[in-house]
C-alpha cells in the first residue's frame, strides 16, 4: 500500500528529528569541551564528536529523505504556497541538497585540514607570524572554492555559494549594496566623533569588580530582560558563546575579568539575546526547519539588540544603576550614572574587532567582506591578504595594526573554514535596528519601558513577530514582513547618530 | 577475496569501539544531567539518550558483529587459549549474545516500566506506602523473570542470568556460599561489639564543616592516593557517582553537608577508587572488553579498598590529620586523633544502607540477596517483601525498622529493574581486602606507607595487578590470580576484626 503524503511528511519530519537530537548530543559534548573538560579529555572527545558527525551526516544524506522529500514535493503538500509544510520541505530539501552535493572527499578534506589549520593559526597569533599560517590559509581557499563549486552559484559569483550556508537567500550583491550605503554614511561619523574632542573617563570600567559580584549582576540583568534559567545556564568559557541544546536547555557562557566591567556584562546579554531566541523558538516543531533559528543575521540580531539597543542605552541604566552601585560599591560609589553610561559607550579605532565598539565595529566587518570576496573569486592571493588588510584598515579607521596578530591574524573563522560568516554580524546589527524601531512603532516609548524595568513587552514581541516562525522566512523576507520596509542601514546610521549626537555632540 | 583473521579481527574491535563510543556520548549527556542541567531540560535530555541508546543498541546487535565473531572463533585467533585476542572475542561475544537473545519488545518494556517504576518508587518511599510500589514491583519482577528466560541459565536457577549480567561467571551459589561464612563471623563480632558498651563520639563529624573547605580538603586526599584531576573532575550530583567517559577524561560526583564530615569526604575518596580504576585501564585497548573494568564486584573492590582499607585507617590520618585540623579548625582543633578515628570508624546498626558503617554494611547486603532470589524463582512474592523484609532485619541487625522507606523502599535499584546487582557491593569488599593482603605481601608494611604520605606503591599494584587487565579474566579468576587464592571472607574478616579489637576490645 504507498504512503499517503501525510504518511510521507511525518516520516521526513521524524528523520529530521533525528538529525536534530543527534546534532544537539554533539552539541552538549561540544559545550562540556568548552566550559568543564578537564585537559586529559581532549582526544577521546574529538574521538566522540567526530562519531556523532559522521552518524549524522549518514542520517542527514539517507537517500530516504530524498525519496521523501522527491515524493512529497509533487504532492500537494509540496505545491501549495506559504503553508508551514512547504516552508520545512523547502528547507529540508534546502539542508539535503548541500549536504549531498558536498563529496565525501571534500567534507573530510576540510574537516581535516581545518583542524590543522587551526592550531597553525593558534601558533602563527602567538609568534605574530603570518608567514606560518598563509600555507594552510592557501589550502582553505582552495577548498573553499571547491566548495563553492560544488554547491553551485546560480549568480555567477562563487561567494554566493559559501555565504548562502550562513544565510540562506543572501548574495554578495545584496551586502555590498547595503555595506555601501553603511559605509557612506558610517565613516564620516566616526571621524567626527574623533574630531570631536570629547572623550570619556574609560578608566571607570576598569577598577575593581569582583567576579562573584559580576556574576550576580550579569545573571540578574539577563534574567531581567527575560532568559530563564530553569531552562538555562550561564558558565565560564575561554570564548563565550550560546549553544541551544534543545526545548528547555540552553546554555550561555561568558568569562570574566575583575578589572573590566564590560567583557563579562556585555558578552553575557550579548549571549541572553542569543538565547532568548533559542527560548523563543516552538516547541511544536523541533527537530525541523520551523523549530529552528532562521539565519545567523537573525541570530546576531537578537543578541546584538539586547546588547546594545537595550543593554547600552540610558534607559536601562537608568533602571540598572542603582543596582550596579550597590553591586560594586568600590567602583561605583562615587561615580555619576553620566559618567559611567559615557564609559560604556566610548567610540574608539582598535585593531581588535570583538573589542571594538557599537560603531567601529561594523568597519571591522565590512573589512572583512572586501577580504573575502575576492580571496574566493581569485583576484586576491593569501599571500596579500596581509598588506591589503592594513592598507584598509588605515583607511577606514584611521590607525595600522603594527603586527598581524592585532591585524588578519586575529580571527579564528578563516583557519575554520568559515568563510562567508563575517557579514553576517553586520547584517545582524543592522537587522536588530530595523526590528528594534518597528517594536517601538508597535509597543510605545521602548526607553521608557526599560526605565520602569519592563523589558517583557520587548521579549513578547520578539517572540511573536522572529522567533516562534523559525526558518519559515529567510531573513530579508522576515525582515520586510515584520517591518514592512526591506533591510536598510538606515535605522542603525538613526540609532548611532542619535545616541553619539547626545555623547559627543557631533 | 576474503578476509585473513586479523583483517576481520581488525574490523570487529572498530566495531566494538564505536559502540563504545557511543555509549560513551551517552555517559556525557548523563553525567550532565546529573550535575549542570537545568530542571527544563529533562525531557529533552531523555529524547537524546533515547535516540542515543536506539542507535548503540543497532550497532551492538548489528549482524556483521556476528559474522566477525562467527569468523573469528572457527579461526587461529579464536581456538588459541588465553591470548588478549581471545579473550576478547570471548567477551565480545558474551555482550553480543546478551544483546541479541532479548527481544525488542522486551527491551522496550524494561525501559518503559523501569522509568515509570522509578517515579512510582519515588512517590512510594516519599508517602512511606509500599502499596504505591507494589504493582511497579510486580511488573518488574515478571520482567525480569522473563530477561532470566530470555539469556538462560545453565544452572536451572534464574537468578544467575540476572547476576550474570553484572558479575559474569559468577552464580547464585557461588554467592551463597560465600555470604554464609561472612555471616557466621560477622553477625557476632558486630553483637560483640554492640555489647562491648563503648560508643565513639560521633558529635564530632556533625560540627560546621564549611563546604568549601570540605571540597579542597576532599580533593586534596583524592589527589594524594593519585587520582588525576589533569584527566577527571569532582562535581556536585545529588545521588554521587563516578563516570569514565574514556582515556584521560573521568568524572567523580559528590554531595555536601556543612554538618556531616565523611559524607563528602569518603565519598569522595570512594569514587575515586572507581575512577582510578577507570583511569588505570589500558589505553590501547579502549572499545573493546579489555579496556573496560572486569565487573562490578571489582569496581566496587577498588572504591571500598580506597575509602575503608586506606581512608578510614589509623595510619592514613596518621598523615592526614594534622591537615585536616587546619582545613577545619572549628570543628577539629581542639579533638584528638583519637577520638575522631573513633567517630569515623563507629559501628551501629541502622536502617540506611548508604550511610551503614564498614562492618553493619555487609549485612545490608545480605539480606537484599536474601529477597532477591526467592522474588526471582518465585519463592517470595512481591506483596510480602515487607514483611520479609523487616523480620529478616530484625534478625541480622537486632533493629525493626518503623516504616517502608526506612526499609525495603530505600534503594533505587528494583524500581531500575537492577536485580542481581546488589551482591557485587558485598563481594567488592571481600574482593578489596583480599587485594589488599596481596598488595601487603608484595609492597610491605602499607600502613607504614600511608603514614610517610606513599600511596603510589600501592595504586601501582593495583594498575599493574588488576586494571591494566581490564575484562581479560572474570572476577573470581581474577582474585585467584593476584592473590594465589579463591576469593573468601576472610582477609574481609581479619582487617575487621584487627580493627575493631583495637577500637572496642571486641
Amino acid at each position: 500500500m504507498p504512503r499517503t503524503p501525510v504518511q510521507a511528511y511525518a516520516l521526513l519530519l521524524d528523520e529530521s528529528r533525528q538529525v536534530a537530537l543527534l546534532e544537539s548530543c554533539g552539541a552538549v559534548l561540544g559545550w562540556d569541551e568548552q566550559t568543564y573538560m578537564p585537559p586529559g579529555g581532549a582526544e577521546h572527545r574529538s574521538n566522540q564528536l567526530s562519531l556523532l558527525a559522521g552518524i549524522g551526516h549518514e542520517r542527514a544524506t539517507s537517500p530516504l529523505i530524498g525519496e521523501l522529500l522527491a515524493e512529497l514535493e509533487a504532492s500537494p503538500l509540496g505545491t501549495e504556497n506559504d503553508t508551514p509544510e512547504s516552508a520545512n520541505l523547502r528547507e529540508i530539501r534546502r539542508d539535503y541538497d548541500r549536504a549531498t552535493k558536498l563529496p565525501k572527499r571534500l567534507v573530510e578534506e576540510l574537516s581535516k585540514t581545518t583542524s590543522l589549520a587551526q592550531q597553525a593559526w593558534v601558533s602563527a597569533r602567538k609568534l605574530r607570524d603570518f608567514s606560518l599560517f598563509l600555507p594552510w590559509l592557501e589550502q582553505v581557499v582552495t577548498l573553499k572554492r571547491e566548495t563553492a563549486q560544488a554547491i553551485g552559484f546560480g549568480s555567477g559569483v562563487p561567494y554566493d555559494a559559501l555565504l548562502d550556508e550562513f544565510e540562506p537567500g543572501v548574495t554578495a550583491a545584496d551586502v555590498t549594496k547595503l555595506f555601501d550605503a553603511l559605509r557612506s554614511e558610517l565613516v564620516p561619523l566616526i571621524a567626527a566623533i574623533r574630531e570631536s574632542g570629547k572623550r570619556p573617563n574609560h578608566e571607570i570600567l576598569t577598577r575593581l569588580y569582583p567576579i562573584a559580584a559580576q556574576r550576580e549582576f550579569s545573571m540578574s540583568a539577563a534574567q531581567a530582560i527575560g532568559f530563564s534559567f530553569e531552562e538555562g545556564r550561564l558558565d565560564i568559557a575561554h570564548h563565550p558563546f550560546c549553544s541551544g541544546f534543545g526545548p528547555g536547555d540552553c546554555r550561555l557562557t561568558t568569562r570574566y575579568d575583575e578589572h573590566h566591567f564590560p567583557g563579562a556584562f556585555f558578552g553575557t546579554l550579548h549571549e541572553a539575546g542569543h538565547g532568548m531566541y533559542e527560548q523563543g523558538l516552538d516547541r511544536t516543531h523541533y527537530g525541523s526547519p520551523l523549530g529552528r533559528a532562521c539565519s545567523l543575521a537573525i541570530h546576531e540580531s537578537q543578541s546584538r539588540l539586547w546588547e546594545n539597543l537595550v543593554g547600552r542605552s540610558r534607559s536601562f541604566w537608568n533602571r540598572m544603576y542603582p543596582a550596579a552601585q550597590t553591586a560594586f560599591p568600590e567602583a561605583l560609589a562615587r561615580t555619576s550614572l553620566d559618567d559611567f553610561y559615557g564609559a560604556i559607550n566610548d567610540v574608539q579605532p582598535s585593531y581588535i574587532r570583538v573589542e571594538a565598539d557599537e560603531a567601529t565595529y561594523n568597519l571591522h566587518i565590512l573589512l572583512r567582506f572586501d577580504i573575502e570576496r575576492p580571496l574566493i573569486s581569485g583576484d586576491l592571493a593569501p599571500a596579500d591578504v596581509p598588506g591589503v588588510w592594513n592598507e584598509m584598515f588605515t583607511k577606514y579607521l584611521g590607525i595600522t595594526p603594527t603586527h598581524d596578530s592585532e591585524g588578519c591574524l586575529q580571527d579564528i573563522h578563516w583557519s575554520a573554514g568559515l568563510v562567508g560568516y563575517f557579514p553576517t554580524y553586520s547584517l545582524g546589527n543592522m537587522c536588530g535596528s530595523q526590528f528594534f524601531e518597528a517594536a517601538q512603532r508597535d509597543l510605545g516609548d521602548l526607553n521608557a519601558q526599560f526605565a520602569a524595568g519592563e523589558f517583557q513587552p520587548l521579549k513578547s514581541w520578539l517572540n511573536e513577530k522572529i522567533h516562534r516562525h523559525g526558518r519559515r522566512y529567510h531573513a530579508l523576507d522576515l525582515v520586510q514582513r515584520v517591518t514592512g520596509e526591506p533591510l536598510s542601514p538606515a535605522p542603525l546610521m538613526r540609532h548611532l547618530k542619535a545616541k553619539y549626537a547626545a555623547l559627543y555632540g557631533v
